[in-house]
């Protein structure tokens, strides 16, 4: 059994950022030891090459009767700039008490490493353990995962035979509650340019005559949400999932605090969908935000002129069962229809991804359908989490989005049970990103008892 | 006599931009150019100093019945970026046929010759010549005239003694149509600054919980103006002079075509205050415009945060009398009022300057006290440019601002004489900025024709 805190270290000095091509050595270095890794632990390792970075495709293959779990985990990081924030060298794993530092540590490679050790660990007790494991490792996570789709296809087939898909790469409340997220918003993302004059012109000789792009723009935008907050498009809200009473009632075990959370934010007045909490709001409501703006003159002092452009970059978190491509196409019809006289419009397509909803057993709207292998990995995790953490997890939607866990549900059929890892101080994206060594230890033994649950159910 | 165009050369040749520190040099060099020249000329020059660059003072004085005369010019300029986009070196003057081209050539370097020559001229014929001349050569017009007001409460007392301001610091329509003008729009520029979370968030997260700042700036934006065009602040229009129709009636003799004007602008339709043509609501009206607006992310792709901070940089054109402290503390208000609870606003105050209106002698309003030298002035003025033109000159009210020209008439009580030589191909604070020499020998004729119908009235 490899110690997966030495191990950890070596994956966190590798410096793999996978947006910047001067780290190509340590996108290299971190590929080959999670492949090398999984190789001594008996896995038929495969690293699928893509237009960027490699997929790690690793199989323990087993009896066809034999439930079938993909892991799924990525080996690439977030630049570690703003590097003079960090207290610590960013790849340069560093243990201060119970954490441990360095970029990377909780995105994804702490959890990452944690679920190998269960694997390992489960492994080690029983070579002859009955169950299929599918190890998926990508390295364009932290780019939006471009090559994924195009590998999904491509492997669809082996997948598709697996049961479902297992990842810790959502976030964990507090040390002592677990949560199993049950879903994910998705997203479209636009760029609206409107264009005035062919130029921009003075102020003062031509200030009266013409419509200015940045009114237009306000105007626009002011028109998308009514006064009450909601977002002012024909046909927005029609396929919104409705919330179930469990789900609000899970909400409110949480017990998060209405004034911590505004504290924390800095605010002093939330600003929510109508009927909804902050919480609530943000895991159960689609939203459109205006994520930036310019136009004309920004320096300092002044500068008298009426520009010429304008533009705004929109985004829409979208929940279950709102289409992005549906939505995003409402919403630039309403921008299209309040389009001035004398303003030319342009959109600039960016990103998307579908929302994700799995409904855990035992709930009043389950599926009927629900795969049994599934139902049996819910149950696992939460009799395994009950035992090691010391009360049960909590099943809740997340208002944020993984694209991926969306697209391969739609490729493969394949739900994710989604054991989140991430404790809020743990500064993902940011400076000074740690992971916690406790919750590393309990989460490979939770991890490692939803494994032999899941074979011994089988056995 | 000097020859002008050498000396406009000579001048030209100055890089005398006085927002560039390390234009000093060039900023001496124009200065002592213009002061020697004047000396040469016989006149009594101090060079006062200021906070930054000097003011040229230079005096001619006589009998106390004399007619006196202030010429107001300046002989800094605009920076000469970007510099690859001028065809001949900017501060090299290059003649390409009638023009010549270089930084300052037509702002404000040749009319400024232009003057000094039609002085040279008249004095060289009649060295006792019964007017007074001040000259009145500031350093600082390119930044918005900073030590001006300060220079003027100082030698109020000299600069009351005068009758009259003439200068040649405004625009020719055209070649053929010279236009006195008799009226400036004021200004009031101030930013507006929204802060919502006190950090960046992550739309996932925390989208459809607070107030984005965009969102507020939108809507307050979006809100300072009517449907039709006029600005949505209450008071705001209070205390716009009425237009006389005499005006009107003038400016239609411009025969200024609206199709050409929206095919400059390259727009494809007028959005003007509700009553006036494109051409009046520009001289005739006030506005509210963005000048520049910020927030959030704008660079490639997509960040999907909700920003902390959004900005605008507003701007009011004012007409006569509409005061601009007055106007600014409306909109503020306005803008205070409709700011929504979660969002902060704090104001970032910028300059200021007064609208200016003279009315030519004999119109409807005409004021009953008008100065009788000034009332002169203009007669010998529009006799002079019928003469030399052909066609008399045109009355008319602009868009644009010099504040400095309200600032005189508040501290000396002096009106203003406007003689404009740039025409609108000249580049103005452009690259290729050129200024057209029979314009030039035009406009020596015309100021000399006018001081000496001045002194001669006197004699």
């Amino acid at each position: 059994m490899f110690d997966p805190i030495e191990k950890l270290k070596e994956f966190i000095r590798q410096p793999s950022v996978s947006t910047d091509s001067r780290c190509a050595e340590g996108m290299k270095g971190a590929q080959e030891l999670v492949s090398g890794l999984l190789a001594t632990l008996g896995f038929s390792v495969e690293v699928v090459k893509t237009e960027r970075h490699p997929i790690i495709l690793a199989e323990r293959r087993g009896e066809p009767d034999w439930p079938h779990v993909v892991i799924y985990g990525h080996y690439d990081v977030q630049p570690a700039d703003p590097l003079n924030l960090w207290k610590t060298p960013a790849f340069e794993p560093t243990i201060i008490g119970n954490r441990i530092y360095g970029r990377g540590a909780a995105d994804n490679k702490g959890p990452l490493i944690t679920n190998i050790a269960a694997v390992a660990l489960a492994l080690e007790a029983n070579p002859k353990l009955p169950l299929k494991i599918t190890f998926l490792i990508e390295g364009e996570e932290e780019m939006g995962s471009p090559s994924f789709p195009q590998f999904l296809e491509r492997y669809a087939d082996r997948l598709r035979a697996a049961d479902f898909v297992f990842l810790s790469d959502t976030a964990l409340p507090n040390e002592q509650q677990v949560v199993l997220t049950c879903g994910l918003r998705g997203l479209t993302l636009f760029d609206v340019h409107l264009t005035g004059a062919k130029g921009d012109l003075h102020s003062g000789l031509h200030g009266g005559v013409l419509r200015n792009p940045i009114q237009a723009l306000a105007e626009i935008l002011a028109s998308l949400h009514t006064a009450d907050g909601r977002v002012n498009v024909p046909g927005f809200y029609d396929g919104v999932l409705d919330v179930h009473p469990w789900e609000r009632e899970e909400l409110k075990k949480l017990g998060a605090d209405e004034a911590a959370y505004a504290d924390f934010l800095g605010i002093d007045t939330f600003y929510t969908t109508p009927g909804f909490s902050p919480f609530e709001s943000a895991r159960f409501q689609p939203t459109l935000e205006f994520n930036g703006i310019g136009g004309g003159y920004q320096g300092e002092g002044t500068k008298t002129v009426i520009p010429s452009k304008a533009f705004a970059k929109l985004s829409c978190r979208l929940v279950p069962n709102q289409q992005p491509d549906c939505i995003k196409q409402l919403v630039m019809d309403a921008i299209r229809a309040r389009t001035p006289k004398g303003i030319k419009l342009e959109f600039v397509d960016q990103h998307k991804g579908e929302p994700y909803v799995v409904v855990p057993p035992g709930r009043s709207n389950t599926p009927a359908n629900q795969s049994p292998v599934l139902a049996r990995a819910f149950r696992a995790a939460d009799s395994a989490i009950t035992e090691v953490w010391g009360r049960p997890p909590l099943y809740l939607r997340e208002g944020g989005s993984v694209p991926i866990i969306a697209e391969i549900k739609r490729v493969t059929g394949l739900d994710s049970v989604m054991f989140g890892l991430f404790l809020p101080e743990d500064n993902l994206h940011a400076p000074n990103e740690g992971f916690n060594l406790d919750v590393m230890k309990k989460g490979t033994e939770t991890t490692r008892r939803i494994l032999v649950a899941l074979a011994a159910a089988q056995g």
